[in-house]
């Protein structure tokens, strides 16, 4: 770490120069600004968006073009699945103050396009992220969050619990979305950290059957975990065949959820939902790929699209704050922000399956209680 | 026409033995039975889904296996959109009496699956049609109908414009499905018959604008009839552009219909819609098609599937009888049932974009008034 005369208007960060290149540097700590509060990070998710920039972007993250809404070329600080503890409150923010325990609502929307205007800021045409598009991100010791990112952790809910927030969120939209309701049956396609999610959501929201497709033998422990009663693997078993089995008249699920990003996921989950199901498309998708589109035709079956969330953490903390969904057993390992690269990013490159969430501690505390 | 001893007890038919084999003959007219009318049929329209079966079928003509709700195997009688007038009446029918005029619906299920339970017979799992999978069809002097087949042609309607009544109940139930309400903007991807026939609707059902794509400039001007108000070529525009212009503020239509079978159709259609929108797709696939899914995600949008209809006849009934939906403009030929192939089916083949609908007079009646 370069030498700096005064350490205290500094900060350590994980800052994102492109593919391969993240650097844990010392930044200038944010100044306190109006309606603001600067928060204290404790724990920080490691997502499948980051390893996508680290491994092949900048893809989301500002290229040679800063972000049209933060302003912010590379580098830029990651991070966007974070909780952590007000240190300071800025003029006239009258709902918070120093000490309260948060999490942090990660989309930044234009608030001036269609999108933005029907409440659909979620898929506003300039859609920024904290801690990908500039503005900080959580893989730093501080972040000046503005008072209407701020959610605040239940009493009896971990700040670790609480820094999954975000992903749980973008579960609680899709199936929210999806239509999903009680007595249900569902197919999750894919068991990582979503499909392992979007399962925790499920089971809260009732379902009568959650079948889990998920061709990783470790994953599908996870998905069992997380509550899925039916586990199948791709590789060895009909999944269309077998689910038409489990939903015996039905000739197939209510909704499928394509958390998989995989064209024969997609392809099996259209043709694995009863007549006017839906499918439930959350993964972003590297390649287009091609749809049964008969079976949408003769079956009179949706497709539909969900994106990060939108007015759903209100959902997400009461869930979290009445035990209704736990996470905690979905963390895998806790490393320290100078571990990033190797204990992070590497590690979920060669042993992905393994993990369903590393948590980062920023101030370097891995392993102690926050 | 082979020599028969009873000529009254014999009827010309449209047998369907297999692709390019279409034979008129005479076959045994039907026998009268109880809860069924006895149906001299007036004009049938020709399909795009006879001319697959004339091309390259049978594919959804009965095959090797005869077809599980008719019994029937090949040859079966052509002809799924006709009206006619009700010539006797099988006991225990109370509705109807001889005179009656009457329009078919062709639409056959099973009654018992779940789509059926569910009131989807039109997604049933054992689907078939009147004029295709057995049953006999209007093609043919006479058929033998269920009397739950039979609505009504109201006084003021021709039976020519009854016959369309099935295209016509396709596109209202599309327009239905699609959940597309008065004042929206529209997409219309494809000038065949029923494109145009959702078009006719979209303007019935108060559209605010219709724009319609389609690379023949003869079917465009068919679409422009309809009620389209943009009319624009795909290999001279680049279609998503445009639609954006003209939507404004809004950045794409509310409602795509996919009715060409055409993916880079199906691209435009799902990248021309607004934040939330939805493709609806009426088109039947001959190849499995690539989706821009990332467009879903981001945007929320939305395909569905429509299939045929299902209880949309009293709708296109009434609005044929008002005459807030007028299809006379579409007739582009009336032949008689002698020159079904060399002035239908080929005529269809070698000049399709000249045409909308062809109608043909199984008792050769062509251009008198029936």
């Amino acid at each position: 770490m370069p030498h700096r005369d005064d350490q205290s208007a500094t900060m350590r960060s994980a800052m994102y120069y492109g593919a391969h290149d993240i650097r844990i540097e010392s930044v200038d700590k944010p100044q306190l600004e109006a309606g603001k509060c600067l928060v204290k990070v404790a724990w920080c998710g490691i997502c499948g968006t980051d390893l996508h920039e680290y491994e092949a972007g900048p893809i989301l993250c500002p290229g040679k073009q800063p972000h049209p809404l933060t302003g912010s070329s590379l580098p830029v600080c990651l991070g966007h699945e974070f909780s952590g503890v007000i240190e300071e409150v800025g003029l006239g923010v009258e709902k918070w103050q120093k000490g309260d325990r948060v999490l942090i609502e990660s989309v930044i929307s234009c608030g001036e396009c269609y999108a933005c205007k029907i409440g659909c800021g979620n898929a506003c045409s300039k859609l920024g992220f904290v801690g990908i598009s500039g503005l900080g991100g959580g893989l730093s010791e501080y972040f000046l969050s503005p008072q209407e990112y701020l959610h605040r952790v239940p009493d009896n809910v971990s700040l670790r619990e609480a820094a999954m927030s975000e992903p749980l969120a973008v579960a609680v939209h899709a199936v929210r979305r999806s239509g999903f309701k009680k007595g249900q049956t569902a197919l999750v396609l894919g068991a990582g950290p979503i499909g392992c999610f979007l399962t925790k959501v499920l089971v809260a929201q009732g379902a009568s059957m959650i079948i889990c497709s998920e061709p990783s033998s470790t994953r599908r422990a996870k998905a069992q975990l997380a509550g899925a009663q039916h586990l199948l693997s791709p590789l060895e078993t009909d999944v269309v065949a077998r689910v038409k089995e489990l939903t015996g008249a039905d000739g197939g699920v209510d909704v499928a959820f394509e958390a998989a990003g995989n064209e024969r996921a997609l392809e099996t989950g259209i043709k694995a939902l009863k007549t006017r199901g839906t499918l439930l498309n959350v993964a972003v998708w590297s390649k287009d790929p091609k749809i049964p589109a008969n079976e949408l035709v003769f079956g009179e079956k949706a497709i539909l699209g969900s994106s990060c969330y939108r007015d759903d953490h209100p959902t997400v903390v009461e869930a979290l704050g009445s035990g209704l969904i736990q996470l905690n057993d979905f963390v895998t390992a806790e490393i320290t922000l100078d571990d990033l690269v190797e204990k992070g990013f590497k590690e979920l490159i060669h042993n992905n399956e393994q993990h369903v969430k590393i948590l980062v501690s920023p101030s370097n505390k891995a392993w102690t209680p926050f």
